[in-house]
């Protein structure tokens, strides 16, 4: 088997995903576990890294390369960020995650602020990172969808300003709790439907609460199928996003970096409005950038 | 003990209510029950009803005068509403919750409906008849705060439209399980920030969703506290409510028909807009309503 030489991770809120890179810089392992950031206390962190990447210890310290929430937690780390305009963020060494194991040692790249309006990001600077490794020259804004999706505009390198939107936490809450979630169960789709939705929402975000009622109600006058339902809830709501990202997107050369379904669905939305956008994997770019990051610590010899 | 000589009853989507009334009109037993209209299938809410009140039962069948959900279920009542423009409706004879037990006959209020936008009310309807009771010339709009926020326009004695808008089981769900859930936690209260937050949001509806994930970052970066935090949730999901509502409030004479706290909530909020409306508890235009369509069954011979 060949030697892990360094170990790239993501601690998101709801999961850890952990590469193991190679000397050749390549993937040789991909680890996963369910302890996200959000249920693990500061003095979980390491013995939880540890037991997911222990086959490929040994005596040394192997380098561990780490973005996503696990630099945050408690309020303290945040206020620390570097703000924008900046640069993504290069890593630090982070001796409490490391300091439970020498057989690791954790570099955690820290997230980026935004003093006013008051946003910050934890992870997708890493992403940022990645793709300005291969686009050094963009000039444009890079959205990214999520639970929480980001408007980032780039320029000469940096990251200018962003705006966060709490869309996607808000669709699936909306979806599993409340008085919809029986009229969006179900796997259909209609684009149509979802289309329509958007183009409701760009133009009259202030109904969309009441919108969303008019579909629990469309279900029990007219027997609207879950098709149709779920695709306007899904459109209302980013919709409404588009609304108040235009500044981001119009007139803007455009890049998506999430996942291929989340990707899809804002393409969709903001090719209706006449935007070409480009569609990058998140996870690709998070690997992208944890390697720029590992590149800028000096540690590759090879 | 007087004898009961009907009953009133709202049944909500998580609770019973139910009111025993007298010969001469007055209350005399109030009873309550989680069994919420929600929790039951169709043959259980007969059963419910019974165990409830059995103490007051005899070999008579005593009236049961019933308004909410309890009409409702399966997505095919709804559709036989009478729909705007209308009168609040009156009681039909509901077989399929008596039919389980002699003792009681059972009388239900029907919802309403609209057809475009498609919107239904159930249990609103009594409140308004019972307003209606006491003001019979009104001209303007009823308010109805709670999970599901209705604006009604009243004139002539009849419903002319309504809207249904879906922000008080969004701030629930905010608050409880999303991201902002550490942020607003506890009793605190900030009437300046959720007023801001209003006017905030009146004027930019489409920025409501980044907004909140602002009030996150706020926490995070700069240690707001939560009594804003909380406010300001509320108050940009109202103020959405009210950009979205505006012809419904705007030069309009206002009542407001809920809980002691939403009302004065919303009244805050409609106030800071020069808004001056009337406030009347929600529970108390229930009973009058159920009292108005008791009346109208011609049960009453005292």
């Amino acid at each position: 088997m060949e030697n892990v030489e360094w170990f790239a991770a993501n601690w998101g809120p709801t999961n850890l995903r952990v590469w193991g890179i190679g000397s050749d810089g390549n993937v040789i392992a991909e680890l996963t576990s369910d302890r996200g950031a959000q249920t693990l206390r500061r003095e979980e962190f390491g013995p939880v890294l540890v037991s997911l990447i222990e086959p490929y210890l040994s005596k040394g310290a192997i380098p561990v390369v780490c973005c996503g929430r696990v630099g945050a937690g408690q309020g303290s780390a945040e206020a620390e960020y570097p703000s924008v305009p900046c640069t993504p963020p290069e890593a630090s060494l982070a001796a409490k995650i490391g300091e439970t194991d020498a057989r690791i040692s954790v570099h955690i790249v820290p997230g980026v602020k935004q003093v006013s309006p008051a946003d910050v990001m934890q992870g997708e600077e890493t992403q940022i990172a990645g793709f300005l490794a291969d686009n050094p020259k963009f000039f444009g804004t890079v959205c990214m969808p999520g639970a929480y999706t980001k408007w980032v505009q780039i320029s000469a390198g940096e990251i200018v300003s962003f705006r966060t939107f709490i869309t996607g936490e808000m669709v699936d809450l909306l979806a599993e709790q409340s008085v919809l979630k029986n009229s969006v169960t179900g796997d259909g789709w209609s684009d149509d439907a979802f289309l329509d939705a958007v183009n409701d929402a760009l133009g009259s975000p202030q109904q969309v609460a009441s919108r969303l009622f008019g579909i629990h109600a469309e279900g029990l006058l007219s027997g609207q199928g879950q098709a149709e339902a779920k695709a306007q809830m899904a459109g209302l709501l980013i919709g409404m996003e588009l609304a108040g990202a235009r500044g981001y997107w119009l007139g803007q050369e455009l890049v998506l970096i999430g996942s291929p379904a989340l990707n899809k669905l804002y393409g969709d939305a903001l090719g209706h409005q006449g935007v070409v956008c480009r569609a990058i994997g998140g996870d690709d770019m998070t690997l992208a950038g944890l390697k720029s990051v590992y590149k800028t610590l000096g540690l590759d010899q090879t």
